[in-house]
């Protein structure tokens, strides 16, 4: 059988830097011929003498690959020299190799929709770039015991038992930071629960899309805050469940509007942010909190209670969550660790009835099998040791100075323009700017600054402008604050 | 309003050693009381002379204990020592104490069901608790570049620039090790892409699950393999979709037989793990590679290619993936950084069109925001520096020998009771179980010697026991080898 004589050394591109070695990345690139049609069923590849010409590498290498390739099937040496492709291949068309540029062969042609899912995902993307940002409410990452974490970590890692151990690490997480955290919960807030209770996520959002996934079916009602935290909202609507937004003012959700839906038909879900409310970071009040324990118990509504924030709260101790009173075992609590960490190392929990962990684990696997039980190892050590108490504590009473800070600052340089109330916790004041400023103008003009803000789209979650964001406090210091201030100062126009 | 005098000395148990302090324990108990009724609205307190004496402690404590309280609005204070319950507090019933042992408020009353999801989540739990265990194929976590990975890792979280970009870092992953990652897919399987196309997960099951949920509505039908991975299989009827079995042998999964389901009515999915086949261990031979792709083509069929373990591979280096051919942009192509390092350390990552990664952005930041940014950027530099490619073929020289050496000592050792195949790539090896031995009850016996081995559950995944496990050789030497085979001899009553 003839075949052309292809142009194999335009074809065949070495890359002699490559980690691969030459004669694999001629045999890969012979399998590609082959698959496009180049080289058909039968056709006579050069001999090794030939082809090792043509391509100017050593007949060795033309022999190491072509040995490649019939220990794969895909060519056949009749005699002793001639070798040919397969003619077991299946035949495939010849294609022009004129547009192969960078690769695109990549179009998706399965159809699918995603539209329900609105809110903008690369607003934020660029923030890196900027010289400075103020962020939505992060931690520190510059105080935390990162070295600690590292040390213990490879301490563990080490350890022949740790070894054995991690294969098949526990798929809520490692044991013994699930017994801390019990204890810890349990002293911080009340929330009296034992580590059976506990699932570690790689995060607080993780936690809330396994939970809604168990509680909602299509068609479910949520009672969700006006507004709301986004990706709560989009978790819910991804399940096919309807929002009922209800207005959250300085104390919080309005209760008696809560009642008054409860009164219609009771809603399948409620979902809380009691501390420090995303975004308005209001807390609710300990008499609404009341109504709503007996709402709960009446009505028996299934609750996840977001208490992403409860650590940071600096008036007075925060009243203590729903989940630490009595409420039929009706209150999914949902919390992080990330925000005592770094927004990089992503530890979050669930606390929820055996029977609803039990399911919970049948997601979480289907998601992402386990977390890390090593790092999650390392952290139990961090609260056994104390180490990650006195972190707590210690950011604690510097996110107190910063906030107190940062609200001087605000109230001293831009109280002409933006409405804001000190918040009793968290991370992060949110911040109203005067109607006649375009929040999203204002950014834009920030970011020409250097200074990155929130264009506030995030937090528009219903039809609702709200023309405000969150100015997260608790990573900046004095001096990045005042020169994020005098920047803003000059994007408002002010003097 | 007279109230009866409470034995607050019994209700408030102190701890003097938690790290809440003293006060703060008072007034976080006396909330609780209050939610369960036992103090009612308006009711009187004890001076705190009087709780004082009651409690043991210094009256400083009570007095901070109140104002804490106080400054939550629980309780308020008319003349200068009396103290009350809030009267504008919800009433609540009291509750009895008798049974409030350890806790367990936390009984789902909601309903819920899961009953599809039938895989045992228990069996390999308890795996870390036995002297040698023979796991499902891992690598070996002993000889991971781990201290170049953390020193990487403390190194950037100290640089200002990190810090800035890690708090936003991109959704889709550090675009440094998608970078790294485009030339590595093509330099080592001619996996043609840039770092647009690819989507860094926490490891190859949570690209496997995102990209179910994007492709596959109730009612779909996908083309399993029989036996099939079980986690793919739950993934997809979680989602509601039909699974058809289609047999494995020796060469792969039978295309004859999908092109037969095609030709009768397409299906909307193939899932297809063309090496090493979970859990036969089988690779697609080149021919039904071809013959797939024109099928693939031809009816336009979506693929979820799962290549976990192509960087393994010992007799020739391993056929291409289906995703470096030309497929129409219709095979999504998944893999894994975890099989290269350590399983605690989950990195996987999804490759696929740009518009299908846009989409599968939204489902990762619903699922988890975004993966450790830092770590992925650790990564970036361990591929940059070379020192992952080293690792790699450390590795595959090691665990090339650890193949020949178990599977020697099989076939010396167990010959006469199991069958198997030398694998030409991969941790493991299939192992099947003559059939006058029960492997559950096997895998019993040797826990009881130290030695756990899978029972086999997890493989059975449709109606059929395969009486067949997994045996991993890649993370043991060869001494914990000897001895696992010692231990199985005598299980299996071999003198």
């Amino acid at each position: 059988m003839s075949s052309p004589v292809l142009p194999y050394k335009a074809l065949i591109k070495l890359q002699r830097t490559s980690t691969t070695p030459v004669y694999l990345q001629i045999a890969n690139r012979l399998i590609q011929l082959m698959h496009e049609g180049l080289l058909q069923p039968g056709a006579a590849l050069p001999s090794s003498r030939e082809m090792a010409a043509l391509l100017q590498v050593h007949r060795k290498t033309i022999v190491a690959a072509y040995e490649e390739l019939m220990a794969q099937d895909w060519i056949v040496s009749e005699e002793r020299k001639a070798v040919m492709v397969s003619p077991d291949l299946p035949q495939t068309k010849p294609r022009s190799f004129g547009n192969k540029v960078q690769p695109s062969t990549y179009t998706l042609t399965t159809g699918f929709d995603f539209n329900h899912m609105s809110l903008p995902l690369t607003s934020m993307s660029n923030a890196g770039s900027h010289r400075l940002i103020i962020n939505d409410g992060f931690p520190d990452a510059r105080i935390a015991p990162i070295d600690a974490l590292m040390k213990a970590y490879q301490r563990l890692y080490r350890l022949p038992s740790m070894q054995r151990n991690i294969i098949y690490g526990h798929l809520a997480g490692a044991l013994s930071l699930r017994k801390e955290l019990a204890s810890f919960l349990h002293a911080s807030r009340g929330v009296q629960c034992t580590a059976q209770h506990i699932l570690v996520t790689r995060g607080a959002q993780m936690a809330l899309f396994v939970a809604a996934q168990i509680i909602l079916k299509p068609g479910d009602t949520v009672i969700v805050g006006e507004p709301n935290y986004g990706m709560a909202n989009m978790v819910f609507t991804n399940c096919g469940a309807k929002l009922l937004p209800v207005p959250v003012d300085e104390n919080g959700i309005d209760v008696d509007r809560i009642e008054a839906i409860c009164k219609k038909k009771v809603p399948k879900l409620l979902y809380i942010i009691p501390h420090h409310h995303h975004p308005t970071t209001v807390t609710l009040s300990p008499q609404r909190r009341m109504q709503l324990l007996q709402l709960i118990r009446q009505y028996n509504i299934a609750v996840i209670e977001d208490d992403y924030d409860y650590d940071f709260h600096y008036n007075s101790s925060p009243v203590l969550p729903l989940a630490s009173a009595s409420h039929n075992g009706n209150v999914i609590y949902i919390g992080s660790l990330t925000k005592s960490l770094t927004t990089t190392m992503k530890v979050g929990y669930m606390v929820a009835p055996e029977n609803f962990i039990d399911t919970a684990l049948q997601w979480r696997r289907l998601i992402d099998i386990r977390g890390d039980n090593l790092l999650e190892e390392a952290l139990a050590t961090l609260f056994q040791s104390g180490v990650m108490q006195q972190h707590l504590k210690k950011s604690l009473k510097l996110y107190h100075q910063r906030r107190d800070y940062f609200c001087a600052l605000l109230h001293e340089h831009l109280r002409d323009v933006i409405d804001f109330t000190v918040p009793a916790g968290g991370m992060a004041t949110w911040a109203t700017i005067y109607k006649k400023y375009s929040l999203p103008a204002l950014a834009a003009k920030a970011s020409a600054q250097g200074l990155f803000i929130n264009d506030g789209k995030f937090y528009n979650t219903g039809s609702v402008n709200y023309n405000a964001l969150r100015m997260g406090f608790a990573s900046l210091n004095e001096k990045e604050m005042e020169e994020a201030i005098k920047v803003l100062r000059s994007v408002f126009g002010l003097k």
